[in-house]
């Protein structure tokens, strides 16, 4: 069955792979399934169309036959348990590698939005420099204990899994602020995610859509 | 095998069952396993001990034989993976209900924890009272939405699932801010799920720890 996808017509980041879809491409790339891709614009995507896919009006959505899912850890996730090379065949190893996939998505990731928000998008008020150390603590607070945690190791639990894939990908959205690099280990991580030959053509597919 | 969860030992909402453990016992009491609770202190939550369950020294954990899970939404999802009552068993319905809980944790939990970060530990800064209306528009943009899709139906996507779940127990963090109670069909649908028998059975649990 054909599996399509949504993407920005114009990403926001210009082609940095930022967008959500690099995940999903991400996943789609290292089980080695072909994929199909529908552009939106935003105003496409808070049509009556798209939000009956997509309740949020956001993107990525994913179609496959009668299927049609939203949310990007979802997805991931779906294609995981249906494909061999994201999730580990021991049981107790697949939970944990799922409770990464929630721990970067909730866990991590909320700060680190907060962090984009407050300089994208609040800049410009009158709290916006005074606000931003709090908002930078918060985020290297829980990259601290993820440090901790990984300590020297490759990835988080054994081989790489969807909980590493998503776990980069959040990552990646800090390395402009420079604090990413502020934790070394964790930045070789994200560089171990990046040198996988699948996120390479996932990077490569949604650039191709947004260098134009 | 017993099934140990980890709770405060003195709830920060001193039992109004917003604590996340709330969330892994609704879970348990749907699908009526046993539990017992490790109560934890703030300090006990940072100490090497913990963190070897839990890399960013919060609760809820989850013990079960050889498996130790960390992350509300991993742990709900195991419980459901495991057990009937919280998944549908179409493939389909399945993966869609998992997309809800997604949502849940990604997508309307974030701007929800910022407008309780904002109001608990922002107040008092020079831009507390400036900036709470930004906050609060994120999340009625997303309560907004949610809405708009749930319209008057029971539950998000037929029966009652883990994503309902997931999605009543991040809503219910807004009744206090007055919030919820902007979206009737919102607010019916959380004061569904905490009449269902097995959430009374877990905040009586909480509870009953939390009212001493």
């Amino acid at each position: 069955m054909t599996i399509t996808i949504t993407a920005f017509e114009k990403s926001p980041d210009g082609g940095k792979g930022l967008a959500r879809d690099t995940r999903v491409r991400w996943a789609l790339e290292e089980v080695g399934e072909p994929y199909t891709v529908r552009l939106l614009s935003f105003a496409t995507m808070k049509e009556p169309a798209h939000l009956a896919l997509h309740p949020f009006g956001q993107i990525p959505t994913y179609e496959e036959g009668d299927l049609v899912l939203f949310e990007t850890g979802a997805i991931v996730l779906h294609i995981a348990q249906r494909h061999a090379g994201l999730l580990p065949d021991d049981a107790n190893a697949r939970a944990r590698a799922i409770a990464w996939m929630f721990a970067a998505v909730n866990t991590v990731e909320p700060p680190i939005l907060d962090l984009v928000n407050a300089r994208l998008f609040e800049r410009e008020k009158p709290w916006g420099e005074a606000r931003l150390p709090l908002v930078e603590g918060r985020v290297r607070g829980r990259l601290k204990q993820l440090s901790a945690r990984l300590k020297d190791a490759e990835w988080l639990d054994g081989a790489f899994s969807a909980g590493d894939l998503m776990m980069a990908s959040v990552l990646l959205r800090l390395r402009a602020s420079g604090i990413l690099d502020e934790f070394p280990n964790l930045a070789a991580y994200v560089a171990r995610g990046e040198a996988r030959p699948a996120y390479k053509r996932a990077f490569a597919a949604q650039l191709a859509i947004n260098a134009g």
